[in-house]
């Protein structure tokens, strides 16, 4: 760890650190932010994300020492500077903030190791529910996610912060259309399930069937992959086409509806049970 | 309804109306702002609020006719206002917004009704996580919601937002202290469950033998509440000791917890499977 403390706070090292927050510099740099000691130990632990740099206040340096020393083993190059630095940096970094490679695994390599969960995304477009999904999915024990082209960016760094270090621990495929990943899916013995209101399956049906489940009928102990669609509008007929089968969550109550990243939990936890 | 279309952005009404979406002025008058069709359409329908007066510019009148309709069958006072008008009283009306009592169910006659399943939050902070449980819970057929004395104010228009109309489709418990509800809930044969990441049971467990517990095992079939701490922090040690048992959401994955609406969402629906 260099000793020199950083503490010009309109240095162009922190613009350019600041910069990666908007979608264009990511993309010329290759690079995304990563906020605060949750998401940074998540991104500097083995296996986790590609770190570059990681800058750290002196007092966040004492409290997150794991954090620095396991950033340090990874030759992540380490620079402590002052507050008012790492605040010009990232609003949301608690005294850490790091600068990581963009997250991109590719479709055929998580369909080549043989998903028996995995969650799509397809034009979802806030933030906090698609980083809801995310770690929902990687606690339901999904084996990847993809975000179709038409997604939010899950560099956004309010995607980021609401996959609460999800986002480093499963594969994430990013900007594939829908209709590919469907068609990768199926080709890799994954049946594809739409999630939607309408849907002709009803989730608690398919759960008392799952392992044993009728021809014709889905059955949750395979391997599947979940779509789910816009939080405003859902899927579009197009998309409901594509799958193997629609299957909606029982509305026990007056509820219309649920939150996308409600509905999606509640799915991918049925699937996770039934893969028990 | 008044033929006079209010054109006055800065006038006295105006202001009182946009003046709700402070809590100190809620107190004050007992009432709260209802933004947008879709909770107003909830609101003025029968069983909903108690919605006093309603604001609609001659565009979301027309648009919306059932909704205004449905509040003149109500009783509602409805008044024509330009979209100058409308945008005063609130940024998210789309058009519509309505002046309601604050919604608040008694605790007796809550637990009088032999409910089946009660979601309680306590110490929720988040609007939109307190929102999003309360709307799950109406999706999964819960009989009520109690928001402890420490939890956001259920008429934050954030909250009210998030719950999509479903404020206005169960009752909703306001302010009481969770040893109160707990004993209240006890006292009616409510088992109380909280929900933990360290909790002893496993969520799968439970539903494994829902209908047919062991003695010393929740029966996810009889009627139960379930406790749900804060976002950041969870129950705390004298919170999870006022419960029956302690549950946990299984992490299959990598994640270290789950978002507060996520787990919740999983757990009331776990209730509603078994109590099928």
């Amino acid at each position: 760890m260099a000793d020199d403390l950083l503490s010009n706070p309109r240095a162009d090292r922190v613009k350019a650190v600041r910069a990666l927050a908007d979608r264009s510099a990511r993309r010329r740099h290759g690079r995304f932010l990563v906020e605060g000691p949750q998401a940074v130990r998540e991104a500097v632990a083995p296996g986790g994300g590609c770190v570059h740099e990681l800058y750290a206040t002196p007092d966040a340096a004492q409290r997150y020492a794991d954090v620095l020393a396991a950033a340090d083993a990874g030759g992540v190059r380490v620079r402590l500077a002052t507050p008012e630095v790492v605040d010009a940096m990232s609003a949301d970094a608690q005294g850490l903030v790091a600068v990581a490679d963009l997250v991109h695994a590719g479709l055929d390599a998580v369909v080549a190791g043989a998903p028996r969960l995995v969650a799509v995304l397809a034009h979802v477009r806030d933030p906090g529910n698609a980083g809801t999904v995310l770690r929902a999915a990687d606690a339901a024990g999904a084996d990847a996610v993809v975000l179709t082209a038409s997604s939010v960016d899950v560099h956004n760094p309010k995607v980021v912060r609401s996959t609460a270090g999800s986002l480093f621990h499963l594969p994430v495929v990013t900007g594939p259309e829908l209709p590919d990943v469907v068609a990768a899916l199926r080709d890799a013995g994954v049946a594809v399930l739409a999630a939607a209101g309408g849907g002709a399956h009803d989730l608690d049906d398919l759960l008392d069937v799952a392992g044993r489940a009728p021809q014709g009928v889905p059955d949750l102990a395979a391997p599947t992959a979940w779509v789910f669609g816009n939080e405003a509008w859902g899927l579009r007929d197009e998309d409901l086409a594509l799958a193997d089968a629609v299957v909606r969550v029982p509305l026990r109550g007056r509820a219309e509806s649920l939150n996308l990243a409600t509905a999606a939990a509640v799915c991918l936890y049925a699937s996770g049970r039934a893969q028990r």
